[in-house]
């Protein structure tokens, strides 16, 4: 599972602009990145009058607009969904996520503060907080870090988080939540399905392997 | 899976301007329809200095933005994906893909052709052409419709495309490949599958299971 570290911190305390030294020291690291943001407000699909406009506003509930470099997928959803669905659903092929905002979550948090724009953090030890980046220091139990040390607290999400990982790479979920596996469940599963599909024509040696079961 | 319908035609010939009336005539009788739209020109992330065009500016691989009505996922990709890859990653939920363009595909293709734009039809018969959607008749052997006839262009699809889709909602995907399994085996390997994830602790009643394994 691709491990998320939340960047949150009160309004205009710099969350997106930790992010933006965040992603390219984790980038220089040779990890790729996922940000995540939560937007109450919405937001459009392109820009109005384009084809992949027209098309939502026709009533399409997904909307793929596909090109050599990059894909975007706008799909309609009846809730506002939490970190771990939005990793799950929507987000492979990367190392970390990094959200902005997503306070009430369990995942492992940064929290930005600016001394000039705030007078108290907003998170506290028992809110999973990792690190606090600040112009400020705080003796709260936590690792401080100046609010520009993008490469102290990339070496710290590294030795916290990255390192941490560790799977035998079988995901399962039953009727659309997570079931944690321990590693001797996850291999004995690998063993079994890979040999359940080897039979089958041109699968002789599965590798990876997705089954999707849908409800009857 | 989820049938495909390209809407192709040669430049201006209306394709955007037939799928703003196919999408609400397929969603009236009950459809959810995803589009695809071709953009060989990329896009942009959102709006400029916003924040999760600033993530993707800084580096990051995929950025998603999160609200109570709609999900927004932007990733890089390597290649100029086809329309079934875009399909298989991307999509799901939905009744029906309607891309724009995309001649070059195997899918059932509805050609839009005006007469006052074109001299000849961009396809054949042989390019799986399911109907002509114009001004102007014409006599290949494909039904005709008159270009704003969405009602009857939709009749077609649910009875060509929508109703002939059988499945025992088995899905496998084999390092990376769909794998087409006929009914028998998706019986079997669905009994197989939910057997043995039944003695995990909490998942008594497995209906819908999804299974992950990452390569070696």
């Amino acid at each position: 599972m691709i491990p998320i570290v939340s960047i949150v911190g009160k309004s205009d305390s710099g969350k997106t602009t930790l992010i933006e030294k965040l992603v390219p020291e984790l980038v220089r690291r040779g990890y790729q990145v996922a940000t995540v943001k939560h937007d109450v407000h919405g937001f459009d699909v392109d820009r109005e009058g384009k084809d992949s406009w027209r098309h939502k506003k026709a009533g399409a509930h997904t909307v793929v607009i596909s090109s050599p470099f990059k894909v975007a997928v706008i799909r309609d959803v009846d809730h506002d969904a939490e970190l771990v669905e939005l990793r799950d659903r929507y987000i492979r092929d990367v190392a970390i996520i990094l959200s902005e905002g997503f306070k009430r979550n369990n995942q492992p948090k940064i929290e930005v503060f600016r001394k000039e724009m705030h007078r108290e953090l907003l998170c506290t030890k028992e809110d999973h907080l990792l690190a606090i980046a600040s112009n400020q220091s705080f003796d709260i139990g936590v690792p401080c870090f100046d609010i520009d040390d993008a490469p102290g607290l990339v070496d710290l999400i590294e030795e916290q988080i990255l390192r941490r990982k560790k799977n035998a790479g079988v995901f399962l979920r039953v009727n659309g939540a997570e079931v944690p596996l321990s590693s001797f469940v996850q291999n004995s599963i690998k063993g079994t399905v890979r040999g359940m599909v080897s039979s089958l024509k041109g699968c002789a040696s599965p590798q990876s392997v997705e089954i999707q079961i849908l409800p009857d």
